[in-house]
């Protein structure tokens, strides 16, 4: 490979001779030999990254720091950090500094580089156009613009792809309530027969579990949309120009498209991430939710002939590479699996969270990481799980009708006509004979064929179902 | 010990003579040796169901299925409950059967069979005057009133206790941070040297960490505030009279002044502790935040010789029993301790949470057993660490000036004056001669002594501080 | 109440008069409210003490630094201690100074001034025969003998409670293993029928999770049996006799009967409890396994009518306050209650086994109060599983049989006969049809009754079963 | 793009031209579209394959099942594979069925089709000289390869990667302990001033997690090289040929260099994957130990003017994109935020494995890749931490020198000459005044100035230091 020199405040660093990165970006490489095929830092920041830099140029200008030709070519490099360009010059990963500086850094690097392309200068130029400290970075530290980083990637993360996945799933589950409204099947309460609801109710219960996710990811967006930037190295605004710190947000928030505003205090913003581990914890939520949905719906369509059978999931793919014709509820296994990690990824939020020191904390690229993963999978298990399951439910009404005719829990209804006790005798006898609630019932002396066909109606024991 | 006889479904049981338990109680007593101890199901819940209890009652009199005499009863027991007068009628541990109906049972019982006493009976008459579940669980299962019981409880230890011990610290935490608001400090990012700030404004990111904390719990008080009540058995609300669900509700919220409602959903309400799971996730947040709060403030306390020794903290105990006049920052220790201890209970939420199957969440004593234990914790502790620490707080003035004032990192205010590089190379120079930052400066012939008195002073350094 | 006044370095404290505590107790008791009615510091932690408080005494009277009468006097104090004589005299919380030193001074001072009674003087004596420091703390920190007494109740524990329960509960399940190893049953892969295997197989592999899981835990102990007794105040082992470390571990092997040694590096000992993360990591892999565990017994006995319905477990209560005649298996689910409590409790250990600092971790009660909560809970879970459910386990024959002869999974003996492809599509044509496999096989033409019945037979696709 | 048609037993599967997988995969990469970018099946899964099959074809020679020109065209493309010749034919990810099933048919379609063209056949022929299932997976079922490919990727890691990074590290910490036994220091116990102790001894606690974190990696190596290989569908090894679980676990042994064995019990082999979470307790152990660690030395690095300074630690590349000359730990972060990464994978693997149910744990990729990256993490930042850090340690003899000899605490050196009360005395007074310790002692008249200095030196209270 060929090389060319850079040069920051340590000294001369080879840098491979056509890349934009420059020495910190360098030395970053090389001092991080960890996972570095696996765990690069996520992309979003990078692009995180090129809304804050436009956004800084912009508000640098506009408080008079940064001239105007800076400025778009600050710009014009950021779109191309947006349009996917510039990929492949970003190649650091999660495991560097706590701060993230290296990454800002190859930010900066890489914007000054390309602007100094773009101007028509060469990489091999001593001196560039444009300065990654002092130009690209301008009022801003890593400190302030790593954090607004991941709070910009986060809430694009959760507007664009968490909420719509879950609302897709929500969306289809209700309409498969409304469907299944009129099917009465049995309950299961500690997994053991119990009185009857409708199909249409027990899918309600997961819409309302989504329902309540939902609310709980958008409480949580107030604190994500506080921006670090102009907090710069401890919060303190030390090196910006006066109204930097609104204006760089107003930037960010029109670049965007979302509603950011800047931290109502940086200290904060710096030193923890407890937007982050908020945040997290409406993701854990709706991924036990996730958990509880996965789970019953595998348990339902189990069988097809010794389960519990009473719906039926879409046939996929072979399920067995031994067993001819099995099939499996392998998106429920992708989702569960899902919800899994992200109880996992929960934990190393937490641990990360709680262990900044002073004015910084220093787990902020494994927090993101982990956040991002989360809010990933959840969007994009959800949108699999529909699309690939969910929208193909469909009751087996021999089986559902069968079960809720033979379930002994429906003497509950006798509760209020003959008394708790004398009910449990007709169940306890009718289990230990193997024989019907009616006969039994009726064996027993405590009620007539009329009174039980009257009072033991499957259907009058759902409630209201409308 | 004497004993009785009680009688439930199953048979005849054994019952110590003087009790008012009966057979459901005393058959988990022996059904369940687990951890007796140190395990009872939490006072807070037997609370919450005196208070459901007694609101079922009311409902059922006006939903015309139970009459005035046993309503009045079933409230005076209520009440005799709530005034502590029956602490050891509850003898049953967490770990029961996972629906909690044993102590839902429990207290059918002891409701019944005191109120039984108190009309003029006898513990040893075959018949009593109240029937645990023909009267005192009327238009109840333990399905739902335990997940009832559990948001009761829940919502009045946030309101009362843990809420309020986050308020008394961080309002604390603002008068400190107002008062320490001019003193000049070192800032510290990577445990390291970095531009100043003052004391104040390092003691404002704490208020603003509980202050979105507090948020993020009354954030999750909305689904908390929602009542399974009146779903029964599945959700269904089968063995209900018509409106009852909410005009239970609504006893509950005006026998506790709480803004209960009846769940939007029963099928969620019984089948997920989502608002648990949720309700936790904001609790483990600020558990995060007070482990950053009480490592920072051990930390700044250190020494008292080979510390950072920035502030005092009150001393309130000999700190060792081998160290002569060592002083700890034990309630700092106390304070993290609970952090971590709130960490894992989140796990234990969690994983209950995820593992409900069909109609029922089988987790439920453990969910709520680890909820009020993290809600107690984080109150009790910020209290705790507000009286005994907090309020101590002093700034030691002579070691932060001192530390202020040698710090390489004041060279950050000359970037804008002379640029990002020079500036290092000043640093970096004083640093390796262990020389002041102006000699070095001067004699690096970057700028003038008069220049250096004017660019540099930590003063100007921490931005608006009012 | 009445008071006397005792003493310590920093002054004079109230104390009421009859208690055997002082000043130090007194102060931890005033200083830290936090769940003072349900945090006590565990039992088993106070005895663990004793034993260490007698074996330093023996110790130390044998390195010549205490006398005879003196070492006597300790060694009956702490045999009354170990008797359950003097509970009520420790009334500390685990929520303290983080190293223990209250709990070690309360020790110091219950045993000194119940000795100085012992030897018939008053605990309103000013100074007494013995001291708390001086005497009963020679040759001793809080910051290893706190850590001894967690190794020394972890240890304790494991191997009194928590090995025996688990090898109780295997030995039960391996003795049904053996019984239904003849009984062939479909087996379930993805919660979908699968290729048989016998139900004695199936327990088997219960059997050797928890043989697995034992070998896991035994592997800790090594590393629980080094004591940090010896290392003094920061390792160094400061103020004590020479031989004094081999000779404690000694002395406390022999009281306690088991292996203890001296651990190999103090500082290591003290400020690390690697140990107990370790083997907390064994424990939390027999949650694991008892989770999976409680889950197949309660879904295999799921039912009665509408489960799956292979084995029946005992029916200990009645399980509903609302469904007749309900009986649930409430075993399994204080089982997978326990599990998931500590996997909560792992993380709580996990985050404070990290943060120690320096010479001392100070996260040691809680750290120890969540091992010994779940060795506690494991022991006692799997005795009462055990006892109210393992025992009684049943085969539900008919039902065995129904689901196996039904299975399409059947199909997978044909694979090594016709090919995978035509198996599968046996399987799936006799799915559609609801027909069986052995008229769908005939009817596709791909072998003869006669070959079916030769190479589908069951009890011959379970491989070896002895 | 140019497709290609294939077929399995659900139908035709358009797969691109050029590609070696079939319709299985096809259908895996249209079903799962989660994170597809970013969560590959990890390629030590896809390596451990390759043994795998090449394993299984030559125990299906030896027993008899497979051809010789079969099995070696197997074995040709699994060293092709092994070689990184086929890597881009693997595009599933982790986020698939539970069970790996379609990974294990990626690999067995890719090996059975690139034999196919080895031997000079097209992709595009109808038929294959190798079939997928019948010829690549014969005697094999995903349920059986998938965990024995977790068992051999799992073991690699660990010996290969994890163990040699973490014995690089101890080796180092143990040198750097020797080289500085003798040099004193202060101890810091609760962050507060503490007895002296050596900068050796205190490193010598680290290199004793070390050596304890290796020891409990390798006890849990015992159940890892269990090989679930033989088990098949369910653990009843069906369509096997006698003596092939033995025979395959030598090959597999032979091949890898490792001592696998067939596992005892084939069920929990399937059904549980309690190898994986115990060892995954003993990986969480060592990332205990690495916090502590990476802590530590990061504050005892810590300045350099107002931290605590007492080591240096080498400038590996600017700290700061705003603050010229900054240096920072930025391995000691890296390392923490990989601890804390593998407490987070610690708890999805436990949910996971938690949560099997019957013959088949389906949460299998997730497991093993949580499992894969907390090793890799280790051993690489290990290794990293090791090289750009632990070898450039120094002390900082000037600060390590006033901090001990400023100590108030080497007044407990007189606690066996006059007692902790009178020594109390002397430091509080001292450190009141802020005089010095022997000062205070001559002024208080405890002792003479002769004896303070034959009492108290620093370089006595560290014990032994060879």
């Amino acid at each position: 490979m060929e090389f060319r020199i850079e040069k920051d405040t340590m000294g001369e660093v080879q840098v491979p001779a056509n890349v934009y990165w420059g020495a910190q970006t360098q030395r970053s490489i090389e001092n991080f030999k960890i996972a570095q095929d696996i765990n690069k830092m996520p992309k979003e920041i990078i692009r995180a990254f090129a809304y804050l830099k436009h956004g800084a140029a912009l508000a640098n200008l506009e408080c008079g720091v940064l001239d105007q030709e800076k400025a778009d070519l600050i710009g014009n490099v950021c779109q191309e950090i947006l349009d996917g360009k510039l990929d492949d010059q970003f190649p650091l990963v999660v495991w560097q500094t706590g701060s993230g500086t290296q990454s800002n850094m190859n930010c900066n690097e890489v914007i000054a580089y390309r602007a100094h392309v773009l101007k028509g200068g060469n990489l091999t130029d001593k001196t560039k156009f444009i300065h990654p400290n002092d130009d690209v970075n301008k009022s801003q530290s890593s400190n302030d613009t790593f954090p607004t980083a991941m709070h910009i990637a986060a809430y694009k993360m959760l507007v664009e792809v968490t909420i719509p996945g879950i609302e897709k799933l929500r969306d289809t589950l209700e309409k498969k309530s409304k469907e299944f409204m009129g099917i009465v099947k049995i309950g299961r309460t500690h997994f053991m027969d119990a009185t009857p609801l409708t199909l249409g109710q027990e899918f309600s219960g997961y819409v309302s579990q989504l329902n309540h996710g939902l609310k709980a990811i958008k409480n949580t967006l107030a604190h994500l949309s506080e921006l670090a930037l102009g907090g710069t190295a401890v919060g303190t605004g030390i090196n910006t120009p006066p109204r930097y710190a609104e204006v760089v947000a107003e930037k960010i928030a029109q670049l965007t498209g979302l509603p950011f505003v800047t931290a109502e205090n940086k200290f904060e913003a710096l030193a923890a991430h407890d937007a982050i581990v908020e945040a997290h914890g409406a993701l854990k939520t709706v991924a036990v939710s996730l958990m509880k949905i996965g789970n019953d719906i595998r348990m339902l369509s189990s069988g097809p002939r010794a389960g519990i059978g009473e719906i039926h999931i879409p046939d996929n793919e072979p399920g067995s590479s031994i067993m001819p014709g099995k099939v499996n509820p392998t998106q429920c296994e992708a989702m569960t699996m899902v919800a899994a990690q992200v109880l996992g990824n929960d934990v190393a939020i937490n641990v990360g969270g709680a262990t900044g020191h002073f004015e910084l904390n220093v787990f902020k690229p494994m927090m993101i990481y982990n956040f991002l993963h989360s809010a990933r999978l959840i969007g994009d298990s959800c949108v699999s799980f529909n699309d690939k399951c969910a929208v193909g439910i469909e009751p087996l009404k021999e089986n559902i009708t069968k079960h809720v005719n033979n379930s002994l829990m429906l003497v509950t209804a006798l509760n209020t006509k003959i008394g708790y006790y004398k009910a449990a005798e007709i169940a306890q006898t009718a289990h230990k004979n193997g024989s019907t609630l009616k006969e039994t019932a009726i064996a027993l002396g405590y009620l007539t064929a009329e009174e039980f066909d009257q009072w033991v109606k499957p259907e009058d024991m759902v409630g209201k179902i409308n």
